[in-house]
C-alpha cells in the first residue's frame, strides 16, 4: 500500500464514480486521471468496445489525453490514478509515459470477478513464453539490425 | 523460433524497410503490420515523438488501424507481425486484441543497444513490484468495487 497521503483520496473516488458512469454509457467499468499535484491534467475512461479499441483502456486514453494536454511526450512529474489497477498494457503506458507514481482503488482479482483477463495477463507475463496461449516469436531476418543501425546514425534523432 | 513458414519473411523484410524510412521520416525505428493471411490489414509505424504520444508504438498503431480497418475490437484471426519484439505494452496490446500470433525480426537486446528501454521494463515485469523504480500501489477505497457491480449488474454489456 503506497501512502493515501501520496494519493489524492478525492481524485481516486471521482474516477470511480466516473468509471461506475461509464458502464451505463455504454463503456467498459473502467475510469482513470493524470493528476500533477492537486491538479488534473486528463481524464480518461475505458472506449475500448465504443470505439473498437482495444487499446483504448481508461489509464491508456487519460495518458494520451495529458500529453497532449501538456504538449509532450513525457509525463515525468505527474502521477495516474485509476479506478482499477493498472493491467500489463496501461503499466507499460505508465513506465514509457515517464509517470511519477501509480495508484489505484480496485485491483486485478476485483477484475478477474467482473470476467476481465487483467489477471490471466499478469500471469501470462510471469510465465515462460513456451507456456502461453498466445504464440510469440523470432524469426531469422538477415537485415533485423539496419532500422537501429539507422538509428543510432541520425545525429538529430529526438530519444525517448 | 516460431517455424518461419508461418510467418511472412516478405512482411518482415518489408516492415524493416518501413522501420528504417520511419527513421529518415523522424519517428522511431520500429514498424509492424496485421496480416490475415497473405492480406495485410493494417501496417503503423513508431509515432510516440511525433505524435506526443508515448503509447504510439508501431504495434500499438498497427492494432489500432487494423481494428478501424475490419470494424471489430477483436483481431482473432489476424497475426501482427514486427520488425522488432514488442514491449510489454505491444504484447499485453496483443493479447487483449486477441490475435492469434505475434511474430518479430530484432528483440529486446537489440532495442536496448540501440538506448530503448524495452528490455528493462521486461525486467521490471519480472521482478516484485517493491524494486520497481515506479512506485505502483494500491490505496484502500470503500467504493472500489462499485464500477464492477455496476457491470455485472449491466444485462446488455458488450463484454471483450
Amino acid at each position: 500500500m503506497i501512502d493515501p497521503a501520496t494519493a489524492s483520496t478525492a481524485m481516486l473516488d471521482a474516477a470511480i464514480r466516473r468509471a461506475v458512469e461509464n458502464v451505463a454509457a455504454g463503456g467498459g467499468p473502467f475510469a482513470a486521471v493524470v493528476a500533477r499535484g492537486e491538479q488534473v491534467v486528463a481524464h480518461g475512461v475505458n472506449r475500448v468496445t465504443r470505439d473498437l479499441d482495444p487499446t483504448a483502456h481508461a489509464e491508456v486514453v487519460a495518458i494520451r489525453a495529458a500529453c497532449q494536454a501538456v504538449g509532450r511526450f513525457s509525463l515525468a512529474g505527474c502521477v495516474l490514478v485509476s479506478s482499477c489497477e493498472p493491467c500489463p498494457l496501461c503499466l507499460a503506458a505508465s513506465l514509457w509515459a515517464r509517470l511519477d507514481a501509480v495508484v489505484y482503488a480496485a485491483d486485478r482479482h476485483d477484475a478477474a470477478r467482473a470476467g476481465f483477463d487483467d489477471l490471466a495477463f499478469y500471469d501470462l507475463f510471469g510465465a515462460p513464453r513456451d507456456q502461453w496461449s498466445l504464440p510469440v516469436g523470432q524469426v531469422a531476418v538477415a537485415s533485423a539490425g539496419a532500422p537501429f543501425d539507422a538509428w543510432l546514425a541520425k545525429s538529430d534523432r529526438v530519444d525517448y
